[in-house]
């Protein structure tokens, strides 16, 4: 829906192993059209788009890694992205980009479809030293077509960092519905809870046969974050039993604090600045780029690559706003052995 | 804000310990005037309505007690009712209705309020067998007249639930923040945060000290809680551990359809019945009665008392909807040995 609503529009085929399903999607003109088969589906594709469950995304990649055009580019929208990444690299080297949108709800299927879901969120991309330029700048003007903000990451750094924001929440949320129902008796009165309740469960209404493969795919970070939940839980329960409110009081003023800066709206974007990078012109050396910048959640405003007459060097305009940022990638380059300069946006030209 | 809209209307008469607040209160016309203490608020008051932390309400019913009118009723908004509740028996004896409406937000001050955030939610009241008939009426009345629906439940049997439906969920919500941004650096990528994670930590924001009292009061059930969540969470790291993965989708699925469960709209209310309940004319009947209705979330679509004239006996004449809730309710007052009959409520007349 938001790729046919975007301004360049795009001619959208499908594939979906439920044919309900994708009936469905038809019907409601998410879908100009369905292939009997994935292979079927992507030929003389620009990008293709794999949005299944994580453990079958390797599956899917070597399906149709034969069909894939020569100039076609995959990308997918998993929420574990090493073991995504190390499969589609294998099936389509240079050709995948690991992509994982920050956005969506715990609903499924096409009923949940909505076109303005990507609007002004994240989507991470996972570039890595094999990826291609050409398939990584593809699949970055697919995403902002979308209206969202695309942000390069390792892997690897993807996969923890969505282990503590993503995954153990989700664990958590139905580990209180878990506890809520199973008290002795009572259960009638559940449907008393109130908002706070309904918002902190939410998630536990996503679909379990995606989760586990979630789960399965990330588990060691996930193992990692539900400890230290656990050791943390284990504190508040000391402060309870000891009566030590006021350093209970100090742990929600303290979660309390980081949540509201965490979503306070950065207004001060400050001025356009240019960072001209030589690069050498192999494989990665993009990438490596962008994701200095997407680990310091660093926006990259505007990108050009130019090549020198000779082909074995190249120069990479970014574009980045705000001067403390600008010389925070400056240096974060300079440390990866990169000569970078730095000048405001209205004299680079 | 509710209380003015509502179709009776109503003069408001405030108090407030912070001259700001009342100041911004008056102005946004929340209340037609301010009172220079709490005495002189609640003066010639039908309905005083109590809305502080809980540790400070018992103070403040000891300081309004005298100036209270005679016909005049208190009631409050706390989220722990048992401690309330005997402080505000002691000092405003058959005239103190404990409350708790399940509705309301992570925020704080005139600024949040909103004339229409009860319309549709349950309210708790917790009336015990010294809370007199005509006091418990006043405040159901009250309740009905905001768009809420009221729902009579012990103190106790009120606490327990909340510590599983709301306090538990409050302090993870807090630990949930407090591990996302206390993880080893990445803290600028946290921003990245998805919708799942805003919504299972959003009453994070809440008022440190008003949850600081209401951890304080209701201590004992929130440790239980908190102890059967870590034993889970326990469970859970084990399948992880082993990789019993089935056994892990099985726990989602479970908590997943408990959740659909326990927030599917009812459809079926089923026809009105009467229930027609002879009770001695004493103190404590009229909430034994509705507390039985209560604590198995039947809702009491009306109510209606006649006196005997001798004045000893009286009937209450109950309205509930569904043949299985009407023979339910009845089992449990027979249980409580009280004679009930029931019809259903075009041939009751």
């Amino acid at each position: 829906m938001a790729l046919k609503a975007a301004p360049a529009g795009a001619r959208v085929v499908g594939y979906d192993a439920d044919p309900a399903r994708a009936l469905e999607a038809a019907s409601r003109g998410i879908v100009d059209e369905f292939a009997p088969d994935p292979a079927a589906a992507v030929a003389n594709a620009d990008v293709v788009v794999v949005a299944t469950p994580v453990d079958e995304t390797p599956g899917i990649c070597r399906a149709i890694a034969a069909a894939v055009d020569d100039g076609g580019v995959v990308t997918d929208v998993g929420s574990v992205k090493t073991a995504v990444v190390r499969a589609g690299e294998r099936w389509l080297p240079g050709r995948f980009v690991g992509g994982h949108p920050m956005a969506g709800s715990e609903r499924a299927g096409p009923g949940a479809a909505r076109g303005d879901m990507f609007q002004g969120a994240w989507w991470i991309l996972t570039p890595t030293s094999t990826t291609g330029s050409k398939a990584y700048e593809r699949v970055v003007r697919l995403v902002e077509s979308l209206g969202a903000t695309p942000l390069a990451i390792d892997p690897e750094v993807h996969d923890d960092l969505v282990g503590r924001l993503s995954h153990l929440p989700q664990l958590v949320a139905s580990a209180l519905v878990d506890i809520a129902v199973g008290g002795a008796g009572r259960r009638e009165l559940l449907p008393l809870a109130g908002p706070g309740f309904r918002d902190t469960t939410r998630i536990a209404d996503s679909q379990p046969t995606m989760w586990r493969a979630i789960f399965e795919a990330n588990k060691s970070a996930v193992a990692t974050e539900l400890a230290a939940l656990q050791r943390r839980l284990g504190e508040v329960q000391e402060m309870l039993a000891e009566g030590r409110w006021g350093e209970l009081e100090e742990f929600l003023r303290g979660a309390r604090s980081a949540r509201l800066e965490l979503f306070a709206r950065r207004t001060e974007e400050g001025a356009a600045l240019v960072l001209t990078v030589v690069v050498p012109d192999r494989p990665g050396a993009l990438a490596e780029v962008t994701r200095a910048a997407g680990e310091r959640a660093i926006n990259i405003e505007d990108l050009e690559i130019t090549h020198s007459p000779e082909g074995r060097v190249g120069a990479l305009r970014l574009v980045v706003t705000g001067q403390e940022r600008a010389d925070l990638l400056a240096q974060a380059l300079s440390n990866l052995h990169y000569e970078v300069t730095v000048e405001p946006a209205e004299e680079a030209g």
